[in-house]
């Protein structure tokens, strides 16, 4: 008999030999159905693998990053064994699984595959998945294996296992075929409903551009056909909804190979929007006690080696500025923290004075190798909605809600509701990690975890996750597409305050260290509005949208008409605008649509006479005839509804 | 008979050996009472000089900066004098007329003076003055110049003389004293009526730090005691106004030798003082039609290289920011127009389409010497209130006319009411200096003329100022103190056109090229904010003040009431604070006045009882009781009374 516990640590008895499949009959006739990997004492192993001694097991389903794992690496065997099948005589490389699916890379000889191939091998794929092939790992020595793929004439395989740890050997088989394998699939090949195999690229064996151009075949899988139609739609929605397209179309931003990569230029467009949002969030700060501040872009070499960014960022970033004076240099700030503890600096602070908050839409410049690059998602230069905090170690608990409060508000104004915290902490195992006192640290570690408690966030603690300097709790939204992206970011901070050696009197009358809490809502300005572009389509809350109303004339007649309801609307602080070209109205409809321009007010013959217009809600269509200045309550009344008041 | 021809082109005819003086007496013996030097042929003359030929005749008076230098360099002439008597055996080396005054540098040997035997030396001064000795030019040889000196000893006036070429040498002698001189002097000391020796400091000889340091004794001299008092009155209140001092006691700006010299630091009534002026601007600028851009502070440094800034600024600034990618070198920003035509060129546009106005208040990098540096007004970054302006040839006389309206809405509503203008065109004798088109420079210089003349503008018209690339119009605004500062320029730009092949397609269907015109009425924040400080000496218009309002609670026991007021006043959009510290009502109020808070709202049990407020106004005293309603209606018209709306 072994002992076999399970994650919610309860202990079962079975006899020795027993597979996981095994354990979840056992548990329910259900979880067995769904049940397609495991891992035994942190090891993955087959659904099959008969378990011979006590440890603890966790079973995998598809839902769990670890089931979707095995099901793409045992698609990738099935690609494998349908390619042989179809080409025979190519050679086998590497077949992993990814993020999104798997991939093999494969040496096709002297034969040559295009994308109208895949139907075919997919298919095949298809056919083979239908055979219900269990999948079953084998032992073999070393010596075996190679003397197998040299058989082959498959060099690959042989150098592979050339590089291998002596020692065991293992293959996977299922139906016909075979591969040098180390395990984690999922019990047959059944399970595999649906195949899509996505696109060919080139790929150097190992990487390596001396070697040989081998053929990469992406696909991806699922337990359900209906599962790879949603895939594929989502895959539809994300390239309509990439902020590249949507920031050209909206004509929001631009990149310029002279001004040079990575570097955005916001068009008229861009810059309110950006605008609108900045003074949203001023605003918001405003009320909770904030406190802006400008500050350069540049600062001495020696102000970075103070607070050791140089140390960190220094080699792999913009280099330093030199200057026709030789005893100085300067570099391009990646930070706003430095800039902000000299402000503190000059001058003298009672507790009374405390917490100060000093915030800042500051702009910071990061090399980035131009590969990373991406949109407003991997820029070199960006802005951080930057905010420093600086308190008493006491105020800690206090400011950490009230920080926690204005970042549901900016998430709950955006239209971010899908989202989950991380709170990071020490490695209790090792405190000579960290700097700062373990009073302060326990007591920043249980602000940040009461705070999460008090504002009744969706929290899971990670030790040893924090930061050297202190300990920090990170936001995690969910767009409308299921995406994860890491928004929002609150940081305890004793390093800095040490560094630049900030102090307080305290109402003992002595010196103090402040603690100081970094934070930035939105994260960096271009981020967001790429985040939000993906989120939303373009289809921005009313009260961001660059252009709020489209007035569309029937004819070039009705400009003087036109321009009377725009003026009003203007009047009344909507930004509107008047399309008085001379095309036909379903033209400037499918136009203003296109724009994502949420209300078009239709004025042709009957409108003038009437003094009305006609309204057409994007995505809705007709709201019916009303004079301009019912619309305009309409439309101020459905700003307010969805642009609530920060309260403090 | 010679014929001497005046600044108003009249010619006179006299006998040669006329003096400047003889002509002015001829003129007006009023005239002949104030002039105290003259030039004669573009040459500087004596009021007593024989005149023997033909030629032009211009004669000074104090109110010509000529004349005044004429006035200073004389009264040079007296304090060495003064100083021989007073200091026999001393060595005279140097002593011209400055800006302000003038100075002498002087071996004093083994002796030493301090501030505290100025005095004397003034009373020495004053005293030779008033024996109304005349000035005289004496021509001398080469040999007995140098013998002269010789004898005496001073091996420093030997040198001047060695290293004069050869010719003339010149004395100017006046009583008992001579003095090794090119000439330029008022006729007589007499006319020195008041003299204020400011400083003594140390000096080398010819400025080279291996020579001996001599004794520099700064003065100055005017020919009225009023004048004098004047002089030192502004001097005194130009120190009060040190928007330095300003900045510091009103915490609007710091700097921190860590981030380094000549990047200031906005602190938060700074940085809202900033943004309020942004604010301000912005609004104007929507109404006239410009369109907010947001650019990065970086670009290739073939970005420049394109633009000519590199070839023109690049050697003396920041230097190039190398990356870990060899490829790419990056600059920091001097200039925002780059950027601006970049995005120009990110879309195309037709006639139709212009004038585009991109504006941005964007942050510009210039290296300064430290020794170049001061304050705010001389820095090594700062924010321009940019805006660029691509518009059709036939669109240059509007679009002028335009920005000019802008320029003085700005002046008007930040009490600069004191102003003139230079309008800069071609050497009309050196055509192949310019770039652009005859027929565009053309348009383009009318356009401003036209301009300046139909906005009835005070403007002067500088032939052979305009930059190469286009003509402009400069604005030069005088402070309270009666100092010029060149603030705001709008200038026309054909040159970044053509580098950075813009273009826009015209009625014609054919290609064409716009024209730019830059322009920034502020010129940049931190200049702007400088002048306004010590224009205003931090009473800005209420409008922009950080803090309207001061609540001054008679004691703790009002602080309930005193939030109640803060409130009310918050609510209308007033910016008050309170003060309840534990001090008398007398030494808050003080504080106040000295933090140049427009209005002091005292509360105590009298006023908490009846439900009012006692208004004091900073500068003017008691203006009664009412309730803090009446005071926020009181201050809001007050406020709307001074911001004047802009009227496109």
């Amino acid at each position: 008999m072994i002992a076999i516990t399970l994650p919610d640590g309860s202990v079962k008895h079975f006899d020795a030999g027993v597979t996981p499949m095994d354990v979840a009959k056992n548990i329910s006739e259900g979880l067995a159905r769904n049940v397609i990997s495991a891992s035994f004492n942190d090891e993955t192993v087959e659904a099959t693998t008969p378990l011979t001694e006590d440890g603890n097991l966790v079973l995998y389903t598809w839902n769990n990053e670890e089931g979707k794992k095995a099901f793409w690496h045992s698609s990738a065997h099935i690609l494998a064994q349908a390619l042989e099948q179809l080409y025979p005589g190519i050679k086998l490389t590497i077949g992993p699984a990814i993020e999104n699916g798997f991939y093999y890379d494969v040496d096709f000889g002297d034969k040559t595959i295009s994308e109208k191939d895949l139907k075919e091998i997919e298919n095949k794929m298809l056919e083979i998945a239908r055979g219900k092939f269990e999948f079953s790992m084998r032992e073999s020595s070393k010596a075996d294996a190679l003397d197998y793929y040299k058989k082959q004439g498959n060099e690959y395989k042989v150098e592979l296992i050339e590089n291998l740890e002596d020692g065991t050997i293992t293959f996977c088989d299922h139906d016909t075929f075979t591969d040098l394998c180390r395990g984690g699939h999922i019990p047959n090949t059944g399970i595999v409903k649906a195949v899509k195999l996505m696109s060919i690229a080139g790929a150097y064996w190992r990487g390596d551009e001396n070697n040989k151009q081998l053929t990469r075949i992406y696909g991806i899988s699922f337990p359900k056909q209906k599962d790879l139609t949603e895939y594929l739609e989502l895959l539809e929605e994300a390239k309509k909804r990439d902020h590249r397209k949507l920031g050209k179309e909206l004509e929001l931003f631009t990149f310029s190979q002279k001004v040079g990569q990575g570097l955005p230029l916001w068009m008229p467009k861009g810059a309110a929007l950006r605008e609108r949002l900045e003074n949203f969030l001023k605003k918001a700060q405003k009320k909770a006690g904030y406190e802006m501040v400008v500050t350069p872009h540049i600062g001495q070499k020696e102000l970075y080696v103070t607070s050791g960014h140089y140390a960190k960022y220094g080699a792999d970033s913009f280099q330093p500025i030199k200057t026709p004076n030789e005893g100085e240099e300067f570099l391009l700030k990646p930070m706003n923290c430095p800039h902000h503890c000299e402000i503190y600096n000059s001058k003298p602070w009672s507790y009374k004075d405390l917490p100060k908050r000093f915030a800042e839409f500051g702009t910071v410049y990061r090399y980035e190798q131009s590969g990373e690059l991406h949109g407003l998602t991997r820029v070199r230069g960006f802005t951080q909605d930057d905010a420093h905090i600086f308190c008493t170690p006491d105020q800690l608990d206090d400011e950490f809600k009230k920080v926690i409060d204005l970042v549901l508000y900016v998430f709950g104004s955006l239209g971010f509701e899908n989202f989950y915290t991380q709170v990071s902490l020490r490695d209790p195992e090792k405190p000579e990690k960290y700097i700062g006192s373990l009073e302060n640290w326990e007591k920043a570690e249980k602000a940040i975890v009461n705070a999460a408690e008090a504002k009744g966030l969706d929290y899971k603690v990670e030790y040893g996750e924090a930061a050297f300097y202190g300990p920090k709790l990170d936001f995690m939204v969910k767009d409308a597409l299921g995406r994860s992206w890491q928004l929002g970011t609150i940081q305890v901070d004793y390093n800095l305050p040490e560094r630049f050696e900030l102090e307080y009197k305290g109402s003992d009358n002595e010196t103090h260290r402040p603690v100081m809490i970094h934070r930035a809502p939105f994260g960096s300005m271009e981020r967001f509005v790429a985040i939000l572009l993906e989120h939303t389509g373009g289809n921005f809350p009313l009260w961001l949208m660059p252009e709020q109303v489209s007035i569309l004339s029937l004819s070039e007649k009705y400009e003087k008409y036109s321009q009377k309801v725009l003026n009003l609307l203007e009047n009344d602080e909507i930004r509107a605008l008047v399309d008085n070209r001379n095309e036909t109205i379903g033209k400037k409809i499918r136009e203003a649509e296109m724009n994502k321009i949420p209300y078009m007010l239709i004025v042709g013959e009957q409108e003038e006479k009437d003094g009305t217009v006609s309204v057409r809600k994007h995505g809705e269509g007709d709201l019916g005839t009303m004079t301009p200045k019912a619309f305009s309550e309409l439309i101020q009344q459905a700003i307010k509804e969805e642009s609530k008041e920060f309260n403090v």
